[in-house]
């Protein structure tokens, strides 16, 4: 087979590793010229053997892939397949199936999990779209996917944006995962007396306990690199899949309390010192006259004994 | 009526005052030699009327109160009844009560709401104990109360224990209450193509609104004396009655997820660089290569843009 | 003065009443034909004096607003103002605005709060628009809101969509403040050795203490009505403005665990029996031979108390 | 080695079997006459090689481990081991410790995960204690511990009480978890035009991608046996190691909105008709007008269209 990859970025250059050493012959085309295989976009539609050409792009989100998917609709034909293995909202996905349905060309959307360790390890992945046009991927996603039974690395999800829908909370349920691994750390942590040292805590959970799983195992890799984790800071960006969950949530009156939490948690780390919190210290000060940090004293440091009522 | 009060500090002195222009005589008794009025609490129990002497304790909770208590269960004779108006914890009221019932004194607890206003508009007041004491205390609690009919500002809640329990819902509920307006201002604050001024939008909620309080009254006020609330830091303490509050709700199995939230967004305010975030950033870095700060930047500042995944 | 008004139902119905009482001439149109005033929207308009023609919608959000909107644009002539009081995303002032202007119709929105009671005690404004349209409003304005002064119970907030953007803050901060009494009172009511009667000691929080609000003053009424409030269910809807806020704070990144938590807890009062709890009843079944509940069993009832691991 | 197990339950008696099939000779004792291998305590101690007898306690945390301690204390002698593996408090570990060391008898308490998984996979193991009867007691834990080098299924994580805290955050952890996917759970259902099967799409999360876990596992198990979780209730027990975390959270002022999130979906999901959600339902009623629902038409069902306000 042979197939063409649009992106080849830390994720699409990775993937195009990966199924070349399936088998999988790979043609890549990337803005970047020094990482380029071919001049144009029109050149790596060229490149890959028709009928039923498989363009799969692995570009940013938004208006990077929305310009790459009306290219492809002008340059492919007829039952050519592109996938949208990038991290698209699934609300695009049928907007971007109808602009190259116009012209004949299928569209399959895939949510792609597994990060930089994909490419040794394989990649979990989530398919949206047509059975004809799943079929004719399988031997791709076979070898992008990690090595055991099938179903237990790739999915035909559903129609086209189930395969975007099911990553999308996938990285929700990441998120509360990620939260509650942080806060239960926090508390192992608050308690030097009994702990004196959190990273073998962590790593002994890594065999028969509930809590075992790989966000595990790399958190204990986290703390052995750097015990105490003092190299880096508690500011902690986010990147919309964990927004989106919560607004589609909020669409379907589902409570999420903990994806919530989760997501909220990382605005207050890039919050220092937020205007609600200077509210709330405002408000102590108006009804009870309790002592506020004056602003040139800053949020660092201990507290201040003198304040003891609400 | 004449009684006496221990602690002439800003709660115990304002409402000696308050209790003096409604014509109640009071003798005043504090640890600080120039602010008491009495040698020694002997010479306050012995300025006291007798039988059925009244002695309001407005010391800090915790070990004061406690050492106050037993000092009165040696001076006070039966029938004599101490008033525990501090913020003494529910479940301390009875082993208080067993204290001095031991010599035949009498106990009543009593939730003080109102802070640094009390004094000009009175008090919130709310009771626990024997219904012939709260009797005895009536003409106090009437001096203390705001003006309007009593049972808007005084209510015999329960038996002993019932004062401090249902002020320290009440203060829970002011948690939840104070970080609502709190996250509201923020939100206004964030939209300033919408919104060029924050502080004459929340005036205008003071009148007509679902959400007019007296709470609201104050934050208008804040951000009128200060706006953009620019002379303070969003540090926030808090002083027990929140835990407190969280703490009965487990034992009750009461979900209480915005009082908890409120109180949990303090705990955040003075963490600016927790472990726990540092977590999720080290967590997101293993599993993605995603850019961290590293320690020597600081939480300050802005996003990463090149951070754009989960 | 004399203006018009569009939609006379619980709200717009109120609200001509209030206006005409101050001295404010109103010709209303409704939809309903019992309720109409005049034949169609043209008569409406036809017999608003012109120019500066004033029309006030108060219509269902979405698609009836819109259309009005739509037919009021080809009726109106330049520097008529139309006034948008309903619920309204802010978002769609902008659009609704630019249809109207299309034409030379000046736009304004108005949140308007106050729910049945703002007949009788005037009712709380927020205005987005142009300062001359909204000069051109004051007497208007001036007539709904309650009395004292003007600023406490109007505001112009900002440009177009100032008005209802202030509005779904408010909206909220309600919701906050309303599932922070809820939890208080479950909490008064967890304690029946303690709180006896949980309507006197809610209603002795009306003065003088820091919870004092008029949603306090509603909650007494409320348990004074319906002590146990026995009568209802705890199934609570929700009209899409707390949904707003929070998808608006997620835009904004913006923590709002407080407004999130309440808005949840009434998607959770709606589920009884929801997969999500389905989900981690399995899984503690799944690992610790947890006894779960069999579906016939149904959700109502006790514990078991052979149920004793996590 | 051979050692005592007090304690022959679920938990028990599966460890002496691994125990025993590790080389190790157990001889147990069980209060129910059908299960015991000994009549007495006092038996179960001859039976054990002396000096240095290790006498592991698996019986419900509370007044029966305090019982059994309380025993042991009496019969056993200087040097001999008593290995706490219930689910004690952590605070309870020193009183425990000071009981037996009254008689010289030293205390390791541990805490055991696995569930009913751990007699063929192992038991995750964290121990608290002093460093020689660790040491003592090493052969054992080998046995328990699931295969694979030890430090990643067994930690000596610091003094007394230091593996129930371990223990104790584990299981807060793991509520967290639990939650997070019990959230992604109901976002996949809540979509059946996208997504009409769960259970392939939990199933494909498996293998490469961020949440795999194996709490995964048993979640894919779960929905693979019965799907739509149809055979069960949305019922959730709790066991008090969740409560106890987040009451040392607070008491630390470390922020748990995900682990605390996680406890109160489980208290809501016992409360299908909460007081607290009929108090805000009455709050709309009072001041919207909003329909509610009778008590008589229960919580089930759909909602009310007409209910359409804030």
């Amino acid at each position: 087979m042979h197939i063409g990859m649009v992106g080849l970025g830390r994720m699409g250059g990775n993937m195009a590793e990966r199924l070349r050493a399936a088998g999988i012959e790979v043609t890549g085309f990337d803005m970047d010229p020094n990482t380029t295989e071919v001049a144009t976009l029109a050149d790596l539609v060229a490149a890959v053997p028709s009928p039923r050409r498989v363009i799969w792009v692995m570009v940013p989100a938004g208006d990077p892939t929305a310009a790459v998917l009306r290219d492809l609709a002008d340059l492919l034909d007829e039952g050519d397949v592109v996938v949208e293995g990038g991290n698209s909202h699934f609300q695009d996905d049928r907007d971007n199936a109808a602009t190259l349905s116009a012209q004949g060309v299928k569209y399959v959307d895939v949510g792609v999990s597994g990060g930089i360790w994909g490419r040794d390890n394989g990649y979990g992945l989530m398919a949206g779209g047509d059975t004809e046009d799943i079929e004719l991927l399988l031997p791709v996603f076979d070898a992008l996917r990690p090595e055991g039974p099938r179903e237990e690395g790739f999915v035909h999800a559903g129609p086209v944006g189930a395969g975007h829908y099911a990553k999308m909370v996938h990285n929700g349920i990441e998120y509360g995962l990620m939260q509650a691994y942080a806060e239960g750390y926090q508390l192992l942590e608050a308690r030097e007396d009994l702990i004196p040292d959190v990273a073998p805590v962590m790593n002994a959970w890594r065999r028969g306990t509930v809590v075992r799983s790989w966000l595990l195992d790399l958190m204990v890799r986290a703390v052995q690199e750097d015990p105490g984790l003092d190299d880096i800071t508690g500011w902690v960006e986010d990147s919309g899949e964990g927004r989106w969950t919560i607004m589609e949530a909020i669409d379907d009156a589902v409570p999420v309390p903990v994806i919530s939490a989760a997501l909220f948690a990382r605005f207050s780390s890039r919050l220092p010192n937020s205007s609600a919190m200077r509210a709330v210290a405002a408000l102590r000060q108006q009804f009870g006259g309790h002592a506020v940090r004056p602003a040139e004293q800053g949020t660092a440091g201990t507290p201040d004994p003198a304040a003891t009522e609400d």
